[in-house]
């Protein structure tokens, strides 16, 4: 096979290997609270509301990228698995275990796209950039909107207080001020109803 | 409330209503033959294979469009459910179920999103643009990736013979001229294998 060929091939063997995403799932159940979410519907959830509330982006973005980012940065959860937000020993080896999964997963593709994904995926990881910015605060806004919807969801099940919601959605207002306005209201909601616990 | 804040509360009901995608299942079962997929899963799958593939246009396109159509063509299924690709008397009712549902859903967004939304999915089911060709390629080509892993699976189990399928899959090339040539050699693999029926 030639050269153009073997390059289809190995997208095509990605585009085969990624479909496992849809098998991670993550503790956050649907907001209809049916069943957990998988991390591929989740991933399509969030690249749909990037295009819906780019204009609350607290910085101009490149929006494409921002999507791109959000449509790849789960599929290292493939290899190491959906680490819980607020799972603290599962965080200390995340890492590790992540960038073995990137090398692995973004590995089958071309060399040239494979740089490519690494790079967005260390983009979308340190944070830093307008887009990873903006894309974090998505990645975290979807979550709360579904265990408002689910009495209280993940928080209510793990006992959560507001100063530990506060601080893992914090990136909200980073990302999006006026998002995050919003969420503390549905916080505050939250906190009313007993959804979140009280300060220890 | 301020324009600004009944805007984005708009853009949040919207957010969840299309969770709703996460429950219509399609034909199509995942590539480990573990149960069907949803739409809302195999969206996000073709929009990275929008990332992926791009080069493989036969036109040149702007890849952020095509990836926007992916991801929200199929909203319109939560009121107007998936119809099987080769079902003709649902085929005979879909465009006016969706139209419905295209108005109600894309509805819920403030009015000029709302617009943008219904223009971009008008333009994915014309079909006529560069952009709407490949975003249909990608949406026809993972089911076929998943039927060969499925040891024929929507093909056997409805008992469909190459001329039907090759109807229906024609529009690969139309999109991606090497993707089909490639989509060819899997058919021809799947009619030795009798995943395919013969011709009547």
């Amino acid at each position: 096979m030639n050269d153009d060929g073997s390059r289809l091939l190995a997208q095509l063997a990605f585009l085969r290997e990624v479909d496992r995403l849809k098998t991670v799932l993550r503790r956050t159940r649907l907001m209809d609270g049916s069943r957990q979410e998988n991390s591929a519907e989740h991933s399509w959830h969030i690249a749909l509301a990037a295009m819906v509330l780019a204009e609350h982006s607290n910085m101009t973005v490149d929006l494409g990228r921002v999507i791109k980012m959000l449509l790849m940065h789960d599929i290292v959860e493939i290899d190491a698995g959906d680490t819980f937000a607020y799972d603290m020993a599962g965080k200390a080896s995340q890492a590790e275990r992540e960038n073995l999964a990137a090398a692995r997963l973004f590995g089958i593709l071309p060399p040239d796209q494979a740089a490519e994904f690494l790079e967005l995926w260390a983009e979308f990881e340190a944070g830093e950039t307008a887009e990873a910015k903006f894309a974090t605060a998505l990645d975290r806004l979807i979550p709360v909107l579904q265990n408002a919807a689910n009495e209280g969801g993940t928080w209510r099940a793990h006992g959560l207080h507001r100063g530990m919601v506060n601080t893992r959605l914090r990136p909200i207002g980073d990302g999006a001020a006026a998002v995050w306005a919003y969420v503390e209201t549905v916080l505050d909601e939250a906190q009313a109803l007993d959804y979140l616990a009280p300060e220890p």
